[in-house]
């Protein structure tokens, strides 16, 4: 590539940092790419679990990309109703060739209509709010549609990001990075989704995330009903 | 848990992100942890692809902890030669119940002479410096010996980190985790590792590596000699 692959990862206040810190270990490997973490003001970022990122650039100052990538984390749904912020995902996500998200980062995306009539993925306990945004679900790890490439929860994003990898610099290149990170994954337990997981353990993660669920929906309401 | 169960995670400049963000979301998830991000002086710490954490601890201040953990990164070779650092290093995991690490860092735990006698994993282009620190390579995803719990490069902390919730906190918690991180990984490749990469991804993969491993073959050499 004669000029860099930019990516413009969106972080804001309270972000699930595993989101994004996943997909940015793989996409900074990858030939060509620059990848660079931005908040509305530049200000650092702390993660809903209290992990802080700094030296961060500020969306305002970015006047295009080829990749928009959003993120799920606590903070999302205050995120969503950031006006000034969503008018940056949807300015950047317009410019550019890709847009991504991992987990309920698609929600994200989807606010700022950047999904619109598309199929999507999102975190298994959010998938059923895409479709207030028009958009269709899908529970695939990994989900593309057109030029959007999105997917399931938190860890979701590594795969993700191999994918993005392989289809911008080729598949020899998400080869070479998934075995430099020895991504040769074996979870201990078969748990990580509602299909395989145990009904009492599927049951406790709800409840976890039900008030989350219903304050999103909430919020996209308010969202759709201002369009 | 009447208290709180500290983890004490060692950064030093240009380590790898995923080798402790990966963990960090986990274990910030078990109930009754308290997981802090430590640098020797407590100054902000730029990983080796660019991400800057702040906000950090200082190792000096901290009197005990329940776990230490340590982790890989091309910085790895300085921090090993920097002798305060490894100090905090000793002295923090010979008080702690436990001792871990993902990828290289459990060289840096056998430098500190925390692993003498034991197995141990590493990240796989690594494992042959172990035994030049008196440990006996492990190539598994998760190691466990006696007190000290190792394993395999950079995305093996998420493993590694759900196996010791399942310790402290019980299998159920683990699967609430992993199921909270949908983590039901599928990599659109098997490349994850030496035994199941093609062949030209192997040997593209070992020349990336190849300098960092002489470089602490010979940094290993010299804190042996010192000894």
């Amino acid at each position: 590539m004669a000029e860099s692959f930019r990516i413009i990862c969106v972080l804001y206040p309270r972000i699930t940092q595993l989101d994004f810190t996943g997909p940015f270990e793989v996409l900074a490997r990858m030939p060509g790419a620059e990848v660079v973490l931005a908040s509305k003001d530049g200000a650092s970022i702390t993660s809903d679990s209290g992990m802080t990122f700094a030296n961060l650039a500020t969306l305002a100052d970015i006047d295009r990309c080829d990749l928009l990538m959003t993120f799920g984390g606590q903070g999302l749904t205050a995120a969503m109703l950031d006006v000034e912020l969503m008018a940056h995902v949807r300015r950047l996500g317009e410019g550019a060739d890709y847009v991504a998200s991992v987990c309920t980062g698609s929600l994200m995306l989807a606010a700022a209509g950047l999904l619109e009539g598309k199929r999507a993925g999102c975190h298994w306990a959010y998938l059923e709010l895409l479709p207030l945004l028009g958009v269709t679900p899908d529970p695939a790890r990994i989900v593309r549609d057109g030029n959007a490439i999105t997917g399931g929860g938190v860890t979701a994003g590594i795969d993700i990001a191999l994918a993005i990898v392989a289809e911008i610099a080729g598949e020899a290149a998400a080869q070479v990075i998934q075995l430099s990170l020895e991504y040769a994954p074996a979870p201990p337990f078969k748990s990580g989704h509602p299909s395989s997981a145990a009904p009492e353990v599927l049951e406790r993660t709800r409840e976890i995330f039900a008030k989350l669920v219903e304050e999103r929906r909430e919020a996209i309401q308010k969202i759709v009903g201002e369009f």
